[in-house]
């Protein structure tokens, strides 16, 4: 019997990627995750083999990690930021236990820098209270629980992380949102949007709910929309903690 | 005119802090942390000048690490988990902006592995779908917006993390926020209790919405509470992320 890892990577450049996690990938024989992510740690592969997008759809393609590990593989199912957000810890586990016992393989998530703790050090402090991360992806949740939860996540005047903000599919999520949002939310209140925080191509820029969906927004951009305490200063968002200054 | 560098350090192993925030500690000439952090870090310590807890209250160290940067120090400001987490990012980044644009040192954020998904990964895959993240702690924040925090999140079925649930002074509040969350999402909801992820005196306990208060709960406690898909298998916890398996 082999092993299963699924791995957080984290936002994308190694120098964010835990030494846990590294090691796990160079002790690993065989990698499986989507093109992008295997392409961010191409230098780790060496000879390893290697089950990337393309081959077959998410479902597969941890099944078929999960065959290999029953075969005696060491298994690297990497993910990128923090693997348990969103990404392919839940799937791999939903599948694992509807093994029987006896033919398990052991399994090990670790956890990396999340996308949302990224995108945060980049646009300053603003996820330092209280904050709801919402992905606005309907593919595999309804459209109306999403909204839904924005609507309790800003009455209840929480900092708001949104993933998957819009895709070229799905262009007018985000206006909906922006829309709910602004029934309990100012104007005013400052918006962050991050995309590739880390990588190469990162850019940072920095609106308020009024106007943010002006801005270029696509499905690697993380959105971080502020309490009713965040301000801009410089080029710095920051939600106070509560500290009298 | 110095830096300053705030880092988040990780859930507590070295093993789970990045390579970027292992290079700015051993990097910077003046480190400053409460002592439980320093201590995590002490094999990087070397002849670092290090400005602990005990010798001045939060404001007044931040206050300090500014004031060795504008002297010309490299000062790292460390912080477990992720400094922009109820971390000390903010409180460095509202007092930096309150000097004038001219004396302020550098500043960079290096985002670490969150305590919220140390402990996720641990529990297995807790967060796979919308979270909210909630601070039990009444210090900095009114208790009443505390409370209506909870109640927003459970009606909107996110998974909820609590930090600080207990402290020696504050036993009831985590009682209060029990009995709010029972009026919205059902008793047997699996609720993860983790404490010290990934070091040495890690311990993790299962347990649902009407029991888990009579678990060992402390102030080093991170517990996450399922939404209404949320199951137990094996000694895992998992949000199932949507896919028809």
């Amino acid at each position: 019997m082999g092993k299963i890892t699924v791995i957080g990577i984290g936002p994308g450049s190694l120098e964010d990627m835990t030494p846990r996690a590294r090691k796990a990938i160079e002790k690993a024989d065989t990698i499986v995750g989507y093109n992008t992510y295997i392409k961010l740690i191409e230098s780790l592969l060496g000879e390893k083999a290697v089950i990337g997008t393309g081959m077959m759809q998410e479902i597969d393609r941890c099944t078929m990690a999960l065959r290999e590990a029953c075969d005696g593989h060491d298994v690297a199912v990497v993910s990128s930021g923090d693997a348990g957000v969103y990404g392919m810890a839940g799937l791999v586990l939903e599948l694992l236990m509807q093994e029987q016992p006896a033919i398990r393989p052991k399994i090990e998530i670790i956890p990396g820098v999340s996308a949302v703790n990224a995108a945060a050090a980049v646009l300053g402090a603003p996820l330092m209270h209280d904050f709801a991360v919402i992905s606005l992806s309907d593919l595999l949740t309804p459209w109306e629980l999403i909204k839904k939860r924005a609507a309790f996540a800003a009455q209840g005047d929480f900092v708001i992380s949104l993933y998957n903000p819009k895709s070229r599919k799905r262009v007018e999520h985000i206006e909906e949102i922006r829309e709910i949002l602004l029934k309990y939310k100012p104007g005013n209140t400052p918006v962050g949007i991050v995309r590739g925080a880390t990588r190469d191509d990162e850019s940072v820029t920095i609106s308020d709910l009024e106007n943010f969906t002006k801005e270029k927004i696509d499905m690697f951009s993380l959105v971080i929309i502020g309490n009713s305490n965040t301000y801009v200063k410089g080029n710095f968002m920051i939600t106070p903690r509560g500290y009298k200054l």
